[in-house]
């Protein structure tokens, strides 16, 4: 640790990070403990190999100068080309260019090896036309083998590559590390899982997915940028590049760039940084525009057009008389996408429910997928049900053929029209094409519903989207059945285009599962044309309108059945969120930590409860900060550490040695009653010492090093990495909850309780002698130690060493939870501490606010008010008595509990 | 004020608000305080009137139930209905729907008479073709007519309609108030004055003054459904109803609803909440959709299409090799935006510079509008210089022509193409159509750069807009003669598109002079395709990134023109935004008030600076809160009014009666020498009686309260309207400013010193005299007055009446830049105090920040660090020091300022 008096120069590069993580707790974000020290160590890693790299190229430099040979020139020009390269290689547009590049590389692989894959089983399937069953065993055997290839391997490598990576995304842009989710093998899990789940023909997709890689990309690229140098390490501006990463991911799915920023914002942001909008923006075209160069290099398109093109007709696009028909559209896809998001969570749910089918399936973990897969594909198998709903084609080619620009069914009879090429699928020699399409939508419906849950990484949107697609069609279809002539009431014939409804539906369908409103801008992109802007727009607003009514999106769904910390969000035009305040929904039993408690104090504290940070008040109750626990931890296992209780032996043995001919020291082996004595005189010795003048030094190298991270409801964090000689402290820490209550440990610190200690010295004891066993050098006996500790716990903490955050993020109690909702969100907090006055009366974390705010949106106001109300009136003061008392808490310095003290002081002013 | 014991009932309901008013202080929004009484009146009004309304519609009701007729049902369920509708009319889509119907008739209407007032004066010109010289006079004075009109107009009805109000909206959707600007006299203003402006026919826009409008527009009707009751009078709520109005004005102005949502957010937020994306989304597309339905209905348009619809051909919009020329458009608008922003902010200086000029224009304020015009409108007169700028065609006419997917000039040379309609204007028989097009891009440069300096309600983009489409077309045009049979290399012919040129064009450069990336969507929306995105995309990004490293965007140039209290944004990739930390920009010279300071010391602080709200501190440092300037006048002006000295007087009397026999008072006009010895003696009297047991808190007013202000530049912030009671303790005020050295004040307290109350006490008298003239009931003489005042200034202040904000926004000293304006952008700050574990060592306002921001974006980093590197060694200390200190200050309480002791504590510590 650098000294306190060098303020300049490399100690306080060293200082900074810790600093600036003060204040990042003050917004209670978890993330900077975690690998605090693996950051450091890359730091001082990277600069020495900075340092070396550079002194080598200028040698090289130096050697070519010198060389003088014909294209030495040439070779120095070529060197400080590269080291103004590498200075330039921190800036943010070469990492967005780079992160664009690799995206859309890995999204043309993906889909040139998704492709090649349905080939294959087309070829298969093709190749064996003599023989139906041999068929069908090859339809189905392949899609089988492929998604249970892919389950196994992502379940092998990293099962946090299971699904669609959106919902997680989501947790870490508002501030949660979620740290396992970012790693080179989670990237590598999705991207194979990814393909083989998708080359097996299954109606999943790879918008969620995509966006999960392309921010894994960024923290894989982020942390390869950082061995040049940057300021790669900077936690904000890797949160802003995770979010440019999301967009890049929808961006290079679908080619799609403004809809994938729009897509990604909507999603994962709850408060948008503008700044951020043009990285996305800028990363996204890049990317997207690679990805489109990369289909005309390879001969499949002519140039860069859309992904889906479409070619209705410009002049007269829709008839404002279809505007009703596309409103149903919307209203149908509202209904349809909440219920897609129930029958998802109710398949989940039903799974997890179902107790011998899931100890079943648990015990073989890929007989679930395969018995999935099995089920649609059979039922997909083109000569069997399949050639009901146009099973034979890919999830692709039907949504070519159902945003094709030409009617299909005209007089409400299926005409012998043109089909030309895939489009025949759809036709079956008995039966219409309406009846194809309602069964196209109703079996893709629960087929979808059901894929998704498999455990390979897989999104739903374009499932949805061909869903909604189809869905459209239909209305389509049937509308230009009905109006065989077009709508249009002047002279001009104007046909209906079914292919226009299909694309409202597509966009209505799929906004509504994902309760956003970019899919409108992501459909525009998909077929090139944005002609129908408006009815598109008015189904998609009408679709969210009614799915946000119903059903949270399918990723609050998957949010809520993973339980990963979020906030979810205010519903719309509640105006109880105006009327709830923190003080309604606020912990009032605050565990906190006063600033003359003693190490007894700490341990009860840390024993009881598990709070991540923990209040550091004064002794009247004023908030002076907060302090994580870990930081505790380290301060209590330095008191009763080995080391200090060596010194202490030390020093023992040199006053034994002068005091010898004065004082007898009494054998070890004594009864309780002497022992306690003498921890008593300790006690004042040691507080005396530290209040001389001489020694405030020396109490300063006991240093909390032990930071430990710390991220919500993981169990994984409870610390027990503590260092070897701090075996025995957290022995006795483990042991030390026989008094949970902290209000009872105030007196415990002033008067003498002469019980507790005997109640807990035995089984100490027997604890002490496992982990000190055999320690040799030590010459304390069990016993000692345990009285020595027992004397330790009686002091007063010195708070020298600690880290503390001056500055925890407070409310005051009247806060509505509107603001309290915005303010966490707005900065990613985890809890604030609720103030009145500077004192603490309260704490609102997370929890509380999810459970008010769900609350509020179930029980509408009336209910959730009145039994919270009757609260106010005993915790509250109104403001005239407040700052006398503020006055008279001044005056005194240890009185009992401000929250105690509160309502009688206040009547008694107000009397 | 109400009774401090009434916790229930309407005493609360009156409490929330000025609770509720503490937090929003909390984030420096001096908003809620401007018309508190003037809300809580109209609610009261508001209240009392719905209650009378709903006891006359039950009573109606039981009428009709009473009357039995033959509709008698029929009306019931009317009148149902309508209470029921009214319940409902709280819900936030019915203001949104109500909003965009409004602005979509505002838009139509205003759009209707622009195109007659074009059409007027196209008569007039083509009515009077015989005689040029009539011609001349025609085209020139109908335009000037019509700027001066509404120049005028503007300048009496309302001058904060002038310009485009998105600068001003930024600044609002910022948190800062600026009231003025959302009046209905604004309102009508501007939809008049741009009415005049657009329909003289000057390169001026709509866009920017219609997010005005529509904030305007979403200002008064939230005023006018809060009658109707529901939440209206919610701050938070009113932001996001104005961000949504933002939408809905560009939203219905281009038909371009997503377009509209984009520029609006990119435009006027720093952070965007997500959750009111979906309401500017649904605002704006119903308006665009009513926009477009409008012009359907006016048979205008056979359906709803794009506003400047374009027909380019679908299969092959572009090939691959000409991207170069499309990123080429980029950046060379990249340059023209910035030229043009920096010409306009030229043209604005140079006017308020040349000091004849500007007092010769503004003697006369409509000359310099008639001058401009005068001088625009002969440059474009047709058959003069005219013809060689297409001077004929309006801004939407060379707009259409610009856009059409016809090539004008093949192989070099202007052909006889079938020029028709308004595109023959491009066409000139002595002079190529390039000269023409390079023309009309130099003289519409400078002339919208002029044109929009013009005090009128006008924007700046629509000129822009075609400026750049004319641009991409001369581009076009040369590519098209240059390759006359396209690039493609296969076999087809595909011949190049300068349309698509234009359009690529027309959103670079708009882009550019905005900062926005959003002018991509807004011209797929405009011209009805998307086929160019890409090359869009490449050219708008790349006209970003030249013009946002070269100028401020238009709209910032204008904040800083007019000074409108605005925070800039961080630049892109400076990386020392991490490195400057908040201790190098803070002041550390903070004004603050000690919790027991006695009214002179408020007195003082009151006198020499003129912050908004004053830092509370206990005497160790610790920051307890932060008081209003308001809160402490009130205070002083309290201890000094006159109740209180009557108060005084009528004790006073009392006393000596009981002691008339026991002590003669002196007669009043006495020479100066024993009044002031009668002063002392009071003086003493009342310190005695202050150090006298019953009263111990009086050690403690003698406080070094005295810190310097650092808030925002407005004048307007300092409070007069005390109450006349007051009149006398003001008058006080006005004239105790004698000693203005902060620091000496101290031993004014505690010493005597004998000149100083000679020294003021004559012009006090004088003063007063005015003041209480005819003051017959009180009987103290003008001197006793002056000795009450003195006396009653030596008491300690009693905060008890006074609303504290007990959690003003903290940052520690190591925040960096970065996340100080993070911070400062989320919550909408003014100021926050710097504070190291609870004390107060300095302030950061928005003032401090912007000067740190503008300095790292000129300096580079290195120039800003060392200077202000240094401050950090005196100021600071490390995080081991800072407990130890916590603990001496708790110890002893009335120590010096924590700034003076930090460096020599820490550093005694430290070593």
């Amino acid at each position: 640790p650098p000294a306190p008096t060098s303020f300049h120069g490399s100690g306080l590069r060293h200082d900074r990070p810790v600093q600036c993580k003060h204040l990042l707790n003050m917004y209670g974000r978890y993330t900077q403990e975690l690998g605090v020290y693996a950051k450091e160590e890359a730091a001082r890693l990277r600069e020495s190999g900075q340092r070396r790299s550079i002194s080598e190229r200028s040698r090289t430099l130096d050697l070519l100068e010198y060389e003088k040979g014909r294209c030495a020139k040439c070779r120095i020009c070529t060197v400080r080309c590269q080291k103004f390269l590498i200075s330039r290689v921190g800036e943010d547009w070469i990492f967005l260019i780079l992160l664009g590049l690799v995206m859309a590389l890995v999204s043309w692989v993906v889909d040139f090896c998704i492709a090649i894959c349905l080939q294959a089983q087309k070829w298969m399937y093709g190749g064996l036309d003599s023989n139906v069953f041999l068929q069908y065993l090859a339809w189905v055997t392949y899609p089988v083998v492929l998604i249970t290839f892919s389950a196994g391997f992502t379940q092998i490598l990293a099962p946090q590559a299971v699904g669609s990576g959106i919902p997680e995304m989501k947790t870490i842009l508002r501030g949660v590390v979620l740290k396992e989710y970012l790693t080179f093998k989670t990237f590598v899990a999705k991207v194979i899982g990814l393909t083989c789940a998708l080359g097996s023909g299954m109606p999943l997709g790879k918008e969620g997915p995509f966006v999960h890689i392309a921010s894994l990309c960024a923290a894989l690229l982020s942390k390869f940028m950082s061995l040049f140098g940057g300021i790669y390490e900077n936690e904000s501006r890797n949160i802003e590049m995770l979010a440019a990463a999301c967009a890049v991911g929808v961006g290079c799915c679908f080619a799609a760039p403004i809809g994938g920023v729009l897509f990604s914002i909507e999603v994962t942001s709850t408060f948008f940084a503008v700044r951020n909008y043009w990285r996305g923006f800028f990363a996204a075209t890049f990317s997207a525009f690679i990805f489109r160069v990369l289909a005309v290099w390879n001969r499949d398109e002519e140039t860069i057009t859309a992904l889906f093109k479409t070619r209705f007709r410009l002049d007269f696009p829709f008839d404002l008389q279809e505007l009703p028909a596309f409103a149903v559209i919307g209203i149908a896809s509202g209904f349809g996408g909440a219920l897609f998001v129930y029958l998802n969570r109710l398949i989940v749910q039903f799974m997890r429910k179902q107790k011998t089918i899931n100890r079943f399936l648990m015990k073989k973990r890929l007989l679930y997928p395969a018995l999935v897969t099995l089920l649609v594909s059979t039922l997909t198998f083109p000569p069997g049900f399949g050639q009901f709903m146009a099973g034979k084609l890919t999830q692709k080619e039907s949504l070519v053929t159902l945003l094709d620009n030409r009617t299909w069914a005209k007089h409400g009879i299926a005409e012998e029209f043109d089909y030309i090429g895939h489009s025949q699928a759809w036709q079956h020699p008995q039966v219409n094409v309406f009846v194809t399409l309602v069964l196209f939508i109703v079996m893709k419906f629960w087929m979808s519903a059901l894929a998704t849950t498999i455990p390979v990484p897989c999104g739903a949107f374009m499932p949805v989207f061909v869903i909604g697609a189809a869905f459209g069609r239909l209305v389509g279809e049937s509308m230009a059945a009905w109006f065989p002539d077009g709508i249009h009431s002047d002279g001009t014939v104007y046909s209906i285009v079914p292919g226009g409804y299909a694309v409202v539906g597509a966009a209505a369908l799929s906004g509504a599962v994902t309760h956003t409103v970019s899919t409108a801008v992501i459909v525009f992109e998909l077929t090139g044309q944005i002609s129908h802007i408006l009815p598109v727009m008015i189904a998609v607003i009408l679709a969210n309108a009614v799915a946000q009514s119903l059903q949270p999106s399918l990723y609050d769904s998957i949010i809520r059945i993973k339980k990963l910390p979020y906030l979810p969000e205010l519903g719309w035009g509640h105006h109880e969120k105006y009327n709830i305040r923190v003080e309604d929904i606020m912990v009032r039993d605050v565990r906190y930590i006063t600033l003359n408690c003693c190490y007894r104090d700490l341990q009860n504290v840390l024993m009881v409860g598990h709070l991540k940070t923990l209040a550091l008040v004064e002794s009247a109750g004023f908030l002076l900060g907060s302090i994580e626990r870990a930081q505790l931890q380290s301060l209590l296992s330095q008191q009763l550490g080995r080391a200090r209780r060596l010194e202490y032996i030390r020093e023992r043995s040199l006053s034994e040695k002068k005091n010898l001919s004065v004082l007898t020291v009494p054998s070890k082996n004594e009864e309780n009653q002497r022992a306690s004595q003498e921890v008593r005189f300790q006690q004042i010795s040691t507080e005396e010492s530290t209040f001389s003048p001489t020694r405030p030094a020396a109490q300063k190298p006991l240093k909390p090093a032990l930071k430990r991270p710390s991220v919500v409801e993981r169990t994984t964090e409870i610390p027990t990495g503590l260092g070897p000689h701090d075996n025995s402290g957290i022995a006795l820490k483990n042991l030390f909850c026989s008094s949970p209550d902290p209000e009872g440990l105030e007196k415990n610190n002033n008067t003498e309780s002469p019980t507790a200690p005997e109640l807990r010295r035995p089984s100490k004891r027997v604890r002490i002698s496992v982990v000190d066993d055999g320690d040799v050098e030590d010459d304390m006996t069990i016993r000692e130690i345990a009285e020595w500790e027992e004397m330790q716990l009686d002091e007063q903490v010195n708070f020298n060493n600690c880290k503390i955050d001056p500055a925890p993020f407070q409310l005051v109690e009247r806060t509505s939870l509107h603001k309290t909702h915005t303010i966490f969100s707005l900065l990613g907090l985890d809890h604030a501490y609720v103030t009145s006055i500077g004192r603490l009366i309260g704490v609102v974390s997370l929890k509380e606010l999810r459970k008010a705010i769900e609350g509020s949106v179930t029980a509408k106001g009336a209910k959730l008010r009145p039994p919270l109300a009757s609260f106010r009136d005993s915790g509250t003061s109104s403001s005239e008595t407040e700052a006398t008392e503020l006055h008279k808490l001044w005056d005194r310095h240890n009185t009992s509990l401000p929250r105690d003290l509160t309502p009688s002081e206040s009547d008694e002013k107000s009397q």
